[in-house]
């Protein structure tokens, strides 16, 4: 068995309390069906992340059930939740912790109206004060990519780097979003499927109409800096 | 720390209660996602308003954390809440206030399908008896205006002033309602989402039939003075 | 103060329960939105029925606060309710009993795919097993009528007279439904909402394919007589 | 009365457990309304299956009142819940059980976006990844039939044989779905309906983007294999 200094300890334990509580806004806001979707949190100060099970019912999910892995996606031998199998995306968690070293939460959904435009192959495009706010212009579409190699974390990555938006929409998959911590990617998440359907709704009936780039700025460096309680300490 | 009268602290006290509880209204009927949208209530015989905290979820309001305010949208100090940032919405708020004295409750949400209208720039059309009921015609679209000023309160004054309509859909924005009280304010806000949808579906497949513009008087007229158990005192 | 018989009396208290609890339908389906919709029953073995009061929120309905009328609409006084006004709609509920002595119950809701459908002025049609099933054929569309005199009663019972369909949709209104009892009524309010739903979202990516009428006439045969554990005492 | 060996008798009360709550993923989804839709299982070791009474609430459903059929769906004499009607679909499980003796599990509803699929009678395309991992490739539309003979079941019997898909559209009517047992049959009916609806929205707005056949395959082989816990108990 491994052994971790009580500090580590500490923000292991902290970091399952947080993924494991974190799940359920995923069927609060219905992002996700039967045991679909997954979140995962960097464990501060580690080499480490702690990521949701595979096939595990959103009901049956527990901070001991959380399995903890090393940044190459390993499963951590021997400690809670480690006789069983992590999530089938953790390749792709691991591939973002490994290479984003910024980013502390990885959240993955196949959220309705997000996965409809990555099934077009079609971004977002930013009509909506809202997604200026949060995503600072259009949410992008990734590559398509599937399971089995490191295709899915690269094509997140290459898709995010430099980019203003925290979610990127797999193309003919879904959506995985990331934030500096699980809470700031699931808000991500649910932003995400927010805004597609609403931008979804909105071209169904006719044209829409643009938001000026120096508006979508202003904005987003307004929401990223002033917004809520303490922006620092919240947002990205 | 600023002293009220006995009296004024009662209505301070209760108006804090329902603007707590009003809260829970826009996630039932799943106007809001997250911490967006806001609810805030006029302080009845005080030039005081009540608003809900920024970026604090819904799960976590209560009376003692919604924040007091001026009429210009500055924190009374030293009251309960006054630690906090009010709502980034609150100097549209305040602006509400001031210019339009027969209001009572301010709401704003991002609904999907009310919002998706606004993205198009497009008014809804009255074409159901329910929205003549409610809002007297069309709900307008207002102009496009970005937090920073005082553009979003004055398009909403404008646009509402001298109109039957208790709602207004800022563009590429969202939802603004006003009531006599947040009660009513918040109704509206239920109202517009509903029938912002209702109106949607039935254009996906086809035209609308128009009612004509003297049944919609007879209904706005009707709904106003006779309907629910206290007309005069429940709707405006 | 009416005096009823002890038989009457119990059949009162059992159709207040019975109304209070339907109401409970509308919700969970999301059939209404606020102080939207009404159930109302007859009474068995009298010239009266029970509705719900105006404007009063769904979560505050109880037996005690529905209302008893007569069959000209107008409130049994000194009965339980009797101070507050019944439905808005309760003349056109009245209509219904007086001029259709097999209903027993009657509902009318704004739901949301339904009214779109009565926003276009179009009736429904069978394209679906489920909607021969229950409805034995197309949901027609009524007249375009406004509170205020018999138009909306005459309406419904001018169009669903001989019709196999327990569903009207009113024109730029909303829907009514008739039922043998209560239940059976919010039952077909039920179904309407949920078949104006699959039929619109079907209509939106292409043709629909037709059921044969001898197909339709045996569905809806076999329904009203085999379904259930009860079909002769459940249904129509 | 019929005696079964005290080993059958348990699978039957495991059975009935099973059934019973597996009912309440339907309403959960929203895969039903009212007492709509359908679900039994096979019972282990025996020639017989536990299946929904007809026209009884969701809210009433328990392992006493589900009941117990052979495999040409005649109920079992003098066992629980035999004093009532099974579903009005007990033909067509019975089929499928007859012709499928891999088949542990059936499930049938009347699912919003599958059914408007069916009403157009169009196969649902499989272009987003968790469809391939879940069906290995497109959602067949099954014939028209209606009940009254062995219409149903042979349509899904020809249907899914040597298919991949455990699901089947049946045109104008709405979805079978089969399982190793009764959770996988379930499993397979939220998921048709979750994939229904977002290829229904990708297609509202442009061209659908296909998946690569060999990528289908690949996705396919992967998740019957290797995802989950326990994957060769649990997936077919």
């Amino acid at each position: 068995m491994t052994a971790f200094s009580p500090e580590i300890e500490v923000a292991i334990a902290r970091t399952r309390d947080e993924v494991a509580a974190l799940h359920a806004e995923l069927t609060r806001y219905e992002l996700v069906v039967w045991t679909g979707g997954n979140v995962s949190g960097r464990v501060p100060g580690a080499e480490l992340f702690v990521i949701k099970p595979s096939g595990v019912l959103y009901d049956d999910l527990s901070p001991e059930n959380q399995i903890l892995c090393d940044l190459d996606g390993n499963v951590i031998p021997s400690t809670p939740g480690s006789d069983r199998s992590p999530s089938s995306d953790t390749a792709a968690h691991a591939y973002v912790y490994r290479n984003m070293p910024h980013v502390g939460g990885v959240v993955h959904t196949h959220s309705t109206y997000a996965t409809a435009w990555a099934a077009r192959g079609e971004s977002i495009p930013c009509v909506i004060t809202a997604m200026a706010d949060e995503f600072g212009g259009d949410i992008p579409i990734g590559p398509f990519a599937i399971i089995g190699d490191e295709s899915i974390g690269a094509g997140i990555v290459q898709t995010l780097s430099g980019h203003r938006s925290r979610a990127v929409l797999m193309q003919n998959h879904g959506v995985f979003t990331i934030g500096k911590n699980a809470r700031d990617a699931v808000k991500a998440a649910v932003m995400t499927e927010d805004v597609a359907r609403t931008v979804h709704i909105a071209r169904q009936l006719g044209e829409l109409l643009p938001i000026p780039q120096e508006s979508i700025d202003s904005l987003y460096n307004r929401y990223q800096n002033v917004y809520g309680q303490n922006p620092a300490g919240e947002l990205k």
